[in-house]
Protein backbone atom coordinates (compact mmCIF):
# COMPACT_ATOMS: atom_id res chain seq x y z
CA UNK A 1 0.00 0.00 0.00
CA UNK A 2 1.45 3.67 -1.06
CA UNK A 3 1.68 6.65 1.57
CA UNK A 4 -0.94 8.08 0.35
CA UNK A 5 -3.94 5.44 -0.49
CA UNK A 6 -6.32 4.83 2.30
CA UNK A 7 -8.08 1.39 2.79
CA UNK A 8 -11.97 1.52 3.49
CA UNK A 9 -12.79 1.46 7.35
CA UNK A 10 -13.76 -2.16 8.34
CA UNK A 11 -16.71 -2.70 10.75
CA UNK A 12 -14.56 -2.37 13.37
CA UNK A 13 -12.43 0.49 12.44
CA UNK A 14 -15.12 2.72 11.42
CA UNK A 15 -16.02 5.77 14.14
CA UNK A 16 -19.16 5.35 15.12
CA UNK A 17 -20.33 8.49 17.44
CA UNK A 18 -20.28 11.85 15.85
CA UNK A 19 -19.46 10.55 12.37
CA UNK A 20 -18.44 13.94 11.42
CA UNK A 21 -14.83 13.56 12.94
CA UNK A 22 -13.82 10.29 11.16
CA UNK A 23 -10.94 10.53 9.33
CA UNK A 24 -9.55 7.62 6.90
CA UNK A 25 -6.61 8.94 4.74
CA UNK A 26 -3.47 8.18 5.66
CA UNK A 27 -1.79 11.79 5.31
CA UNK A 28 -3.96 12.59 8.82
CA UNK A 29 -3.17 9.48 10.48
CA UNK A 30 0.54 9.62 10.24
CA UNK A 31 0.61 13.32 11.17
CA UNK A 32 -1.42 12.36 14.19
CA UNK A 33 0.82 9.19 15.15
CA UNK A 34 3.72 11.60 14.28
CA UNK A 35 2.77 13.73 16.72
CA UNK A 36 3.10 11.50 19.52
CA UNK A 37 5.70 9.97 21.91
CA UNK A 38 3.34 8.13 23.66
CA UNK A 39 0.62 5.43 22.60
CA UNK A 40 -1.96 3.24 25.17
CA UNK A 41 -1.94 -0.44 23.98
CA UNK A 42 -4.81 -2.56 24.73
CA UNK A 43 -4.47 -6.62 25.17
CA UNK A 44 -5.95 -9.15 27.47
CA UNK A 45 -4.00 -11.72 29.30
CA UNK A 46 -4.98 -13.57 32.19
CA UNK A 47 -5.51 -10.32 34.32
CA UNK A 48 -8.04 -9.57 32.05
CA UNK A 49 -8.30 -6.38 29.75
CA UNK A 50 -4.94 -4.51 30.37
CA UNK A 51 -4.52 -0.24 28.84
CA UNK A 52 -0.78 0.55 29.08
CA UNK A 53 1.30 2.94 27.75
CA UNK A 54 4.35 3.01 26.15
CA UNK A 55 6.67 4.78 23.81
CA UNK A 56 5.50 5.17 19.67
CA UNK A 57 7.19 6.18 16.80
CA UNK A 58 5.72 5.00 12.93
CA UNK A 59 8.12 3.55 10.25
CA UNK A 60 6.01 3.50 6.43
CA UNK A 61 2.78 2.22 7.07
CA UNK A 62 3.11 0.47 10.91
CA UNK A 63 3.05 1.98 14.33
CA UNK A 64 5.77 0.29 16.58
CA UNK A 65 6.57 0.01 20.20
CA UNK A 66 9.66 -1.97 22.09
CA UNK A 67 10.35 -3.20 25.10
CA UNK A 68 12.67 -5.52 27.00
CA UNK A 69 12.67 -9.08 25.81
CA UNK A 70 11.02 -10.05 29.99
CA UNK A 71 8.43 -7.88 29.54
CA UNK A 72 4.98 -9.28 30.05
CA UNK A 73 3.65 -6.70 27.93
CA UNK A 74 6.19 -7.33 25.00
CA UNK A 75 5.83 -11.31 25.70
CA UNK A 76 2.25 -11.30 25.05
CA UNK A 77 2.15 -9.28 22.12
CA UNK A 78 5.21 -10.91 20.39
CA UNK A 79 2.71 -13.85 20.15
CA UNK A 80 0.47 -12.03 18.07
CA UNK A 81 -2.63 -11.82 20.35
CA UNK A 82 -5.49 -9.58 19.25
CA UNK A 83 -4.38 -5.61 20.66
CA UNK A 84 -5.47 -2.21 20.08
CA UNK A 85 -3.40 0.75 20.36
CA UNK A 86 -4.69 4.67 20.50
CA UNK A 87 -3.08 8.04 20.21
CA UNK A 88 -4.58 10.82 21.94
CA UNK A 89 -3.53 14.59 21.76
CA UNK A 90 -5.43 16.83 24.07
CA UNK A 91 -6.14 20.09 21.95
CA UNK A 92 -8.73 22.34 24.09
CA UNK A 93 -11.76 22.25 26.59
CA UNK A 94 -14.67 23.55 24.63
CA UNK A 95 -16.71 26.04 26.85
CA UNK A 96 -20.30 25.73 25.26
CA UNK A 97 -23.37 28.05 27.41
CA UNK A 98 -24.86 24.87 28.44
CA UNK A 99 -23.14 22.10 30.94
CA UNK A 100 -24.53 19.48 28.38
CA UNK A 101 -22.79 20.93 25.32
CA UNK A 102 -18.99 21.13 26.71
CA UNK A 103 -16.80 18.87 24.83
CA UNK A 104 -12.83 18.86 24.48
CA UNK A 105 -11.29 19.20 21.12
CA UNK A 106 -8.48 16.46 20.14
CA UNK A 107 -6.85 14.83 17.57
CA UNK A 108 -6.61 10.86 17.88
CA UNK A 109 -5.90 7.39 16.18
CA UNK A 110 -6.88 4.17 17.11
CA UNK A 111 -5.66 0.89 15.35
CA UNK A 112 -6.93 -2.41 15.81
CA UNK A 113 -5.01 -5.66 14.56
CA UNK A 114 -2.05 -7.36 16.05
CA UNK A 115 1.61 -7.06 16.19
CA UNK A 116 4.58 -8.67 14.85
CA UNK A 117 7.99 -9.08 16.02
CA UNK A 118 10.66 -6.80 13.58
CA UNK A 119 13.26 -9.17 12.29
CA UNK A 120 16.47 -9.22 14.22
CA UNK A 121 18.32 -7.80 10.80
CA UNK A 122 15.76 -5.18 10.64
CA UNK A 123 15.84 -4.03 14.71
CA UNK A 124 18.68 -1.58 14.65
CA UNK A 125 17.73 0.31 12.03
CA UNK A 126 13.70 0.35 13.02
CA UNK A 127 15.42 1.61 16.69
CA UNK A 128 16.98 4.23 14.61
CA UNK A 129 14.46 5.56 13.26
CA UNK A 130 12.92 5.83 16.65
CA UNK A 131 16.14 8.18 17.68
CA UNK A 132 14.97 10.54 14.96
CA UNK A 133 11.54 10.39 15.61
CA UNK A 134 13.17 11.45 19.47
CA UNK A 135 15.96 13.56 18.60
CA UNK A 136 16.84 13.78 14.50
CA UNK A 137 20.74 13.64 14.71
CA UNK A 138 20.98 12.00 17.87
CA UNK A 139 21.91 8.03 16.48
CA UNK A 140 25.16 9.60 14.70
CA UNK A 141 26.31 10.42 18.94
CA UNK A 142 24.72 8.41 21.15
CA UNK A 143 26.37 5.25 21.02
CA UNK A 144 24.47 2.71 19.61
CA UNK A 145 23.28 -0.94 20.64
CA UNK A 146 25.90 -3.38 21.02
CA UNK A 147 24.73 -6.65 20.20
CA UNK A 148 23.67 -7.96 23.67
CA UNK A 149 21.47 -5.37 23.88
CA UNK A 150 19.96 -5.44 20.90
CA UNK A 151 19.46 -8.98 21.31
CA UNK A 152 17.46 -7.91 24.69
CA UNK A 153 14.88 -5.68 22.95
CA UNK A 154 12.07 -6.85 21.78
CA UNK A 155 10.62 -4.63 18.91
CA UNK A 156 7.13 -5.05 17.48
CA UNK A 157 5.03 -3.38 15.09
CA UNK A 158 1.19 -3.20 14.05
CA UNK A 159 0.09 -2.31 9.94
CA UNK A 160 -2.50 0.41 9.82
CA UNK A 161 -4.35 -1.10 8.13
CA UNK A 162 -7.69 -0.99 10.42
CA UNK A 163 -6.64 2.72 11.41
CA UNK A 164 -9.07 5.82 12.22
CA UNK A 165 -8.14 8.94 12.96
CA UNK A 166 -10.56 11.41 14.97
CA UNK A 167 -10.49 14.89 15.51
CA UNK A 168 -12.65 18.03 16.70
CA UNK A 169 -10.78 21.30 16.45
CA UNK A 170 -13.57 23.99 16.50
CA UNK A 171 -15.47 26.20 18.92
CA UNK A 172 -18.80 24.78 21.01
CA UNK A 173 -21.74 23.89 19.36
CA UNK A 174 -24.65 25.05 21.51
CA UNK A 175 -28.80 24.16 20.92
CA UNK A 176 -30.22 27.17 18.93
CA UNK A 177 -31.95 27.93 22.28
CA UNK A 178 -28.77 28.36 24.14
CA UNK A 179 -26.90 30.66 22.33
CA UNK A 180 -28.66 33.94 23.59
CA UNK A 181 -27.55 32.85 27.33
CA UNK A 182 -25.41 35.26 28.98
CA UNK A 183 -22.28 32.66 29.01
CA UNK A 184 -18.55 32.50 27.99
CA UNK A 185 -18.36 30.65 25.32
CA UNK A 186 -14.73 29.30 23.62
CA UNK A 187 -12.09 27.06 24.16
CA UNK A 188 -9.24 26.62 26.56
CA UNK A 189 -6.76 25.57 24.43
CA UNK A 190 -3.97 22.94 25.57
CA UNK A 191 -0.94 22.00 24.07
CA UNK A 192 2.23 20.06 24.48
CA UNK A 193 5.06 22.07 24.89
CA UNK A 194 8.89 21.23 25.10
CA UNK A 195 10.24 23.82 28.66
CA UNK A 196 14.45 24.45 28.35
CA UNK A 197 17.01 21.42 28.19
CA UNK A 198 18.13 19.94 31.83
CA UNK A 199 21.52 19.29 30.96
CA UNK A 200 22.88 15.68 33.22
CA UNK A 201 25.38 17.68 35.87
CA UNK A 202 29.16 17.53 34.52
CA UNK A 203 27.68 16.39 31.47
CA UNK A 204 31.37 17.71 29.62
CA UNK A 205 29.81 16.96 25.97
CA UNK A 206 29.16 20.02 23.38
CA UNK A 207 25.12 20.76 23.47
CA UNK A 208 24.01 19.86 20.00
CA UNK A 209 22.01 21.73 18.02
CA UNK A 210 18.63 19.74 18.59
CA UNK A 211 19.06 20.42 22.60
CA UNK A 212 19.67 24.14 21.93
CA UNK A 213 17.14 24.06 19.66
CA UNK A 214 14.41 21.88 21.69
CA UNK A 215 12.52 24.76 23.52
CA UNK A 216 12.66 27.17 20.51
CA UNK A 217 10.14 25.60 18.57
CA UNK A 218 7.23 24.23 20.91
CA UNK B 1 -11.75 3.49 52.36
CA UNK B 2 -10.21 6.49 53.65
CA UNK B 3 -8.41 8.88 50.95
CA UNK B 4 -5.18 8.41 52.73
CA UNK B 5 -5.18 4.74 53.35
CA UNK B 6 -4.04 2.78 50.12
CA UNK B 7 -4.44 -1.21 50.06
CA UNK B 8 -1.87 -3.37 48.75
CA UNK B 9 -0.86 -4.17 45.82
CA UNK B 10 -3.07 -7.04 44.00
CA UNK B 11 -1.46 -9.50 41.88
CA UNK B 12 -2.63 -7.41 38.96
CA UNK B 13 -2.30 -3.98 40.22
CA UNK B 14 1.66 -4.35 41.11
CA UNK B 15 4.03 -2.82 39.19
CA UNK B 16 6.31 -5.17 37.34
CA UNK B 17 8.97 -3.74 35.47
CA UNK B 18 10.81 -1.04 36.82
CA UNK B 19 9.42 -1.63 40.12
CA UNK B 20 11.03 1.41 41.80
CA UNK B 21 8.53 3.51 40.39
CA UNK B 22 5.67 2.19 41.28
CA UNK B 23 3.51 3.60 44.04
CA UNK B 24 0.70 2.63 45.76
CA UNK B 25 -0.36 5.42 48.15
CA UNK B 26 -3.69 7.40 47.38
CA UNK B 27 -2.26 10.65 47.20
CA UNK B 28 0.06 9.90 44.68
CA UNK B 29 -2.52 7.97 42.70
CA UNK B 30 -5.19 10.87 42.71
CA UNK B 31 -2.61 13.75 42.18
CA UNK B 32 -1.99 12.16 38.84
CA UNK B 33 -5.62 11.46 38.01
CA UNK B 34 -6.45 15.02 39.10
CA UNK B 35 -4.00 16.65 36.54
CA UNK B 36 -5.33 14.76 33.34
CA UNK B 37 -8.21 16.02 31.48
CA UNK B 38 -8.68 12.17 29.14
CA UNK B 39 -7.92 8.78 30.25
CA UNK B 40 -7.74 5.64 27.83
CA UNK B 41 -10.14 2.77 28.59
CA UNK B 42 -9.92 -1.09 27.78
CA UNK B 43 -12.17 -3.41 27.54
CA UNK B 44 -13.24 -6.32 25.00
CA UNK B 45 -15.94 -6.88 22.82
CA UNK B 46 -17.20 -8.63 19.62
CA UNK B 47 -14.73 -6.42 17.76
CA UNK B 48 -11.71 -7.81 19.79
CA UNK B 49 -9.54 -5.65 22.87
CA UNK B 50 -10.89 -1.53 22.14
CA UNK B 51 -8.76 1.19 23.28
CA UNK B 52 -10.53 4.29 23.78
CA UNK B 53 -9.83 8.00 24.71
CA UNK B 54 -12.61 9.52 27.04
CA UNK B 55 -12.86 12.68 29.83
CA UNK B 56 -12.04 11.21 32.71
CA UNK B 57 -12.61 12.91 36.24
CA UNK B 58 -12.08 11.71 40.28
CA UNK B 59 -15.04 11.78 43.10
CA UNK B 60 -13.44 10.41 45.88
CA UNK B 61 -12.23 7.29 45.22
CA UNK B 62 -13.47 6.45 42.33
CA UNK B 63 -12.62 7.46 38.57
CA UNK B 64 -15.68 8.46 36.20
CA UNK B 65 -16.46 8.67 32.45
CA UNK B 66 -19.64 9.56 30.99
CA UNK B 67 -21.07 9.56 27.47
CA UNK B 68 -24.16 9.04 25.38
CA UNK B 69 -26.59 6.46 26.18
CA UNK B 70 -26.19 5.28 22.99
CA UNK B 71 -22.74 5.07 22.72
CA UNK B 72 -21.40 1.21 22.20
CA UNK B 73 -18.56 1.89 24.86
CA UNK B 74 -20.97 3.28 27.53
CA UNK B 75 -23.53 0.44 27.01
CA UNK B 76 -20.82 -2.44 27.06
CA UNK B 77 -19.06 -0.84 30.48
CA UNK B 78 -22.16 -0.15 32.02
CA UNK B 79 -22.54 -4.09 31.99
CA UNK B 80 -19.58 -4.16 34.44
CA UNK B 81 -17.52 -5.95 31.82
CA UNK B 82 -14.09 -6.18 33.00
CA UNK B 83 -12.15 -2.98 32.19
CA UNK B 84 -8.89 -1.18 32.57
CA UNK B 85 -8.29 2.31 32.87
CA UNK B 86 -4.78 4.38 32.32
CA UNK B 87 -4.26 7.81 32.84
CA UNK B 88 -0.06 8.64 31.51
CA UNK B 89 1.39 12.54 31.66
CA UNK B 90 4.63 12.81 29.64
CA UNK B 91 7.07 14.54 31.20
CA UNK B 92 10.64 14.60 29.24
CA UNK B 93 12.48 12.61 26.57
CA UNK B 94 15.21 11.40 28.86
CA UNK B 95 18.61 11.74 26.49
CA UNK B 96 21.27 9.18 27.84
CA UNK B 97 24.72 8.47 26.57
CA UNK B 98 23.65 5.25 24.72
CA UNK B 99 20.92 4.90 22.45
CA UNK B 100 20.03 1.81 25.24
CA UNK B 101 19.61 4.01 27.77
CA UNK B 102 17.07 6.40 26.13
CA UNK B 103 13.76 6.59 28.05
CA UNK B 104 10.93 9.04 28.94
CA UNK B 105 9.89 10.46 32.19
CA UNK B 106 6.01 9.94 33.31
CA UNK B 107 3.44 9.73 35.68
CA UNK B 108 0.52 7.51 35.06
CA UNK B 109 -1.86 5.36 37.08
CA UNK B 110 -3.71 2.14 35.53
CA UNK B 111 -6.56 0.84 37.21
CA UNK B 112 -8.26 -2.34 37.11
CA UNK B 113 -11.88 -3.15 37.50
CA UNK B 114 -15.12 -2.73 36.09
CA UNK B 115 -17.21 0.19 35.96
CA UNK B 116 -20.92 1.10 37.47
CA UNK B 117 -23.12 3.42 36.64
CA UNK B 118 -24.06 6.27 38.46
CA UNK B 119 -27.55 6.39 39.55
CA UNK B 120 -29.92 8.82 38.73
CA UNK B 121 -30.20 10.63 41.93
CA UNK B 122 -26.38 11.31 41.90
CA UNK B 123 -25.76 12.56 37.94
CA UNK B 124 -26.23 15.83 38.28
CA UNK B 125 -23.97 15.97 41.46
CA UNK B 126 -20.71 14.24 39.77
CA UNK B 127 -21.32 15.96 36.62
CA UNK B 128 -21.24 18.84 38.31
CA UNK B 129 -17.72 17.67 39.83
CA UNK B 130 -16.85 17.24 36.03
CA UNK B 131 -17.08 20.99 35.34
CA UNK B 132 -15.58 21.81 38.70
CA UNK B 133 -12.58 19.92 37.37
CA UNK B 134 -12.74 21.91 33.88
CA UNK B 135 -13.05 25.19 35.07
CA UNK B 136 -13.62 25.94 38.50
CA UNK B 137 -16.72 28.13 39.51
CA UNK B 138 -18.47 27.57 35.47
CA UNK B 139 -21.13 25.19 37.02
CA UNK B 140 -22.74 28.65 38.58
CA UNK B 141 -22.53 29.93 35.04
CA UNK B 142 -23.20 27.50 32.09
CA UNK B 143 -26.87 26.17 31.75
CA UNK B 144 -27.31 23.18 34.02
CA UNK B 145 -28.37 19.47 31.87
CA UNK B 146 -32.12 19.32 31.84
CA UNK B 147 -34.00 16.28 32.98
CA UNK B 148 -33.98 15.07 29.23
CA UNK B 149 -30.18 15.75 29.09
CA UNK B 150 -29.21 13.89 32.02
CA UNK B 151 -31.61 11.00 31.21
CA UNK B 152 -29.49 10.48 27.96
CA UNK B 153 -26.21 10.94 29.39
CA UNK B 154 -24.71 8.06 31.02
CA UNK B 155 -22.07 8.11 34.17
CA UNK B 156 -20.02 5.53 35.10
CA UNK B 157 -17.79 5.37 37.99
CA UNK B 158 -14.76 2.48 38.88
CA UNK B 159 -13.55 1.83 42.32
CA UNK B 160 -9.13 2.91 42.52
CA UNK B 161 -9.16 -0.19 44.63
CA UNK B 162 -6.53 -1.94 42.27
CA UNK B 163 -4.83 1.08 41.34
CA UNK B 164 -0.81 1.54 40.80
CA UNK B 165 1.08 4.65 39.75
CA UNK B 166 4.28 4.68 38.30
CA UNK B 167 6.37 7.43 37.94
CA UNK B 168 9.99 8.61 36.35
CA UNK B 169 11.00 11.83 37.15
CA UNK B 170 14.90 11.70 36.79
CA UNK B 171 17.69 12.38 34.30
CA UNK B 172 19.41 9.59 32.68
CA UNK B 173 20.95 6.13 33.89
CA UNK B 174 23.59 5.01 32.00
CA UNK B 175 25.98 2.27 32.38
CA UNK B 176 29.28 2.94 34.21
CA UNK B 177 30.96 2.88 30.57
CA UNK B 178 29.32 5.01 29.08
CA UNK B 179 29.81 7.76 31.58
CA UNK B 180 32.69 8.98 30.25
CA UNK B 181 31.50 8.83 26.04
CA UNK B 182 31.38 12.37 24.94
CA UNK B 183 27.65 12.66 24.26
CA UNK B 184 25.31 15.20 25.90
CA UNK B 185 23.14 13.91 28.07
CA UNK B 186 19.61 14.95 30.05
CA UNK B 187 16.22 15.48 29.84
CA UNK B 188 14.29 17.18 27.31
CA UNK B 189 11.33 18.29 29.41
CA UNK B 190 7.83 18.91 28.11
CA UNK B 191 4.27 19.67 29.61
CA UNK B 192 0.83 20.38 29.31
CA UNK B 193 0.36 24.57 28.72
CA UNK B 194 -2.32 26.45 28.38
CA UNK B 195 -2.97 29.02 25.55
CA UNK B 196 -4.86 31.75 25.57
CA UNK B 197 -8.06 31.43 25.80
CA UNK B 198 -10.18 31.69 22.15
CA UNK B 199 -13.83 33.18 22.52
CA UNK B 200 -16.78 32.49 20.32
CA UNK B 201 -17.28 35.15 17.96
CA UNK B 202 -19.83 37.46 19.00
CA UNK B 203 -20.15 35.72 22.37
CA UNK B 204 -21.49 39.01 24.43
CA UNK B 205 -20.71 37.57 27.61
CA UNK B 206 -18.36 39.32 30.19
CA UNK B 207 -15.15 36.74 30.46
CA UNK B 208 -14.92 35.17 33.71
CA UNK B 209 -11.79 35.42 36.31
CA UNK B 210 -11.68 31.90 35.53
CA UNK B 211 -11.06 32.10 31.61
CA UNK B 212 -9.04 35.15 32.22
CA UNK B 213 -6.89 33.26 34.47
CA UNK B 214 -6.54 30.14 31.81
CA UNK B 215 -3.27 30.89 30.33
CA UNK B 216 -1.51 32.40 33.36
CA UNK B 217 -0.85 29.81 35.43
CA UNK B 218 0.53 27.33 33.23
Amino acid sequence: MSATSAPPPTERSRVRRAEDRGHYDRATIHAIIDAAYLCHVSFVDERGPLCLPTAVWRVDDHVLIHGSNGSKMMKSLAQGTPACVAITHLDGLVMARSAFSHSMNFRSVVIHGAFEAVPDADKAEVLDRLMDHLAPGRRHEARPPDRNELAATTVLRMPLFEAAAKIRAWGPKDKDGDLALPVWAGVLPLRQTRLPPLAEPGCPAETPAYVQQWATHA
